[in-house]
């Protein structure tokens, strides 16, 4: 363990740790001679700073926050990557914590994350979170937070979100133009900000078509893929089957295709699929997945630019921002006529 | 800003901010009944010690830090999901970081990490990496370090990884059991020890089956799909075409269906593929995917015990684990004779 702290820095130089602690401050009580001296050694012996001793003193972390509901996801992963890129620009480090989608595990993190780690959060909100008092009490310590994509309704807060209720409609409104009537929509949380609007789009499009909406068509699946299929094979199986299914969320998509190779329903002449979805195999898959492609990468780089504005601000007050980034809808063969 | 620091905390209770510290660490030197009050009175206003100040005052920072070339990977997601488990079972914090292969980007991470930030780190290592000197010097700092998958050759270290030589050896003696008779290796990086051992398996499964190693059809590409693009459609425009392909990553074998589609060459007809991956759809391509899967949760899982493991006995002195963990070949129409 030959880790060089002051004390070690100090011993070698001769000089009293206050004295080398000054110097690295550059503090006029010391000449530039042993300031050099003491840079010099420094640099030799490849002294860094205690970064918990630096935070303390300046009360700041270089650190933020990302919570996520999950990071082996397409949509997620390109996130992060587009937070760490301006992350990294800014010198800042940053904290991952999965919540798996449960309301206990973001609860137990945002209270963590209460106390000084980190300078701002980064925040998608798990299926769970009905209630949003642990972000308001995060909030009200004087945090910075932006949430991204799944966002809570009822508080006050900074966002960046994507065009959720139109892109939904179109989804919606190709799949009816390319011939379907009974269109199943398939969410993973009711209580999802992302969820209502998507079914807001999509109850909108049936409308505008004169198609009533039948509730049996809201699917409602979960995190596990098995019980997912399980869901779906049901689907699938009615007697009056759905000729459309409009996915909120990629898996559920990518599980329809695995129930449709089970029960040998032919994409797209019996059934046509649409599905949000960053997947990069979207093109290559039998047949190739239409698409509503969030601009996740984007979003990350501005959700993080926004807290790193609010961030260097500090006292924002009221301010609050609301950042609104559009998908594209990609045409592929799930949905042809 | 309502934070709630020691001071505050005394200042509500009338105690002196040594008593109340002393009475939150059950000190004997405190009654029971003051405790009780500065325990209910810290509860009450959500008082949380700062992590700075406990970090100085243990030595100890309860975080980790993963350094990995991209997340936008299936490979990487996955194996941070398994390390995301068991360090929040330990509730530790996971800083993550980003290479995007690029050695100067590593060298500064590691050089960052040398200074108490973290208790441990799990690195994969970037394809640049051809001087670990940056990572000797972190061990030396007395910081555990686990290596995964990407691993340092010339270091004496802990690592995780997967049988890379033998199901190399099996992928390419299965296309060879297919009918291939010239078999291009794509790769990422020469340095990485994965490539070499992958090219090593492939080498002697050549051996075996008397089929003369030709340099020419070991494509070195990089991290661009689009230049990766072209470098494949020239490989696949040669006059003499390679009838099989065998991916040492992912991306390259996503690449390779792109541009069979572009060129209209047929798989499995014309050209097979055999590719490492995690790809959750790689049975919905088409034609679905033969791949060698690797155990990315479990090596993410493994690499964390293994540093939690190495960070409680602190002093471990020449103490080095190699855990090998093994692929599956799973065969699917891409390969199919």
């Amino acid at each position: 363990m030959s880790e060089i702290n002051l004390k070690k820095l100090s011993e070698e130089l001769g000089l009293s740790i206050s004295s080398v602690s000054k110097a690295l401050h550059d503090s006029y009580e010391i000449s530039t001679e042993t300031k050099k001296r003491v840079l010099a050694m420094a640099e030799k012996l490849n002294y860094q700073p205690n970064p918990f001793a630096r935070g303390l003193r300046k009360n700041k972390s270089n650190t933020i926050a990302v919570v996520i509901p999950e990071i082996a996801n397409n949509f997620f992963s390109l996130v992060i990557d587009g937070i760490q890129l301006v992350a990294q620009q800014k010198e800042y480090h940053v904290l991952t914590y999965l919540t798996h989608e449960d309301y206990i595990n973001e609860v137990s993190t945002i209270n963590h994350l209460q106390c000084g780690r980190v300078d701002g959060v980064l925040i998608s909100l798990c299926g769970e979170t009905a209630s949003v008092d642990h972000l308001i009490n995060l909030q009200h310590t004087g945090v910075p937070i932006i949430f991204f994509d799944r966002i809570p309704e009822t508080m006050e807060c900074s966002t960046v979100t994507t065009d959720d209720y139109e892109s939904s409609f179109k989804a919606t409104e190709h799949l009816m133009l390319a011939g379907c009537k009974k269109i199943a929509f398939l969410c993973v949380s009711r209580f999802l900000s992302i969820t209502q609007k998507r079914m807001l789009g999509y109850q909108a499009a049936l409308q505008k078509y004169k198609i009533a909406f039948d509730p049996k068509l809201i699917i409602q699946c979960n995190n596990d893929n098995i019980s997912n299929q399980a869901i779906l094979k049901k689907l699938l199986s009615r007697k009056v089957r759905p000729d459309g299914i409009f996915a909120s969320v990629e898996k559920l998509a990518i599980s329809t295709y695995y129930v449709c190779n089970d029960l040998k329903i032919k994409i797209p002449q019996q059934l046509k699929i649409i599905s949000f979805s960053n997947l990069r195999t979207a093109s290559l898959l039998s047949p190739s997945l239409t698409t509503i492609t969030q601009p996740a990468f984007e979003i990350g780089k501005e959700s993080a630019e926004l807290l790193f504005r609010m961030i260097k601000k500090k006292n924002l007050g009221g301010y609050m921002n609301k950042i609104v980034l559009q998908s594209s809808l990609i045409e592929r063969n799930s949905t042809v006529k």
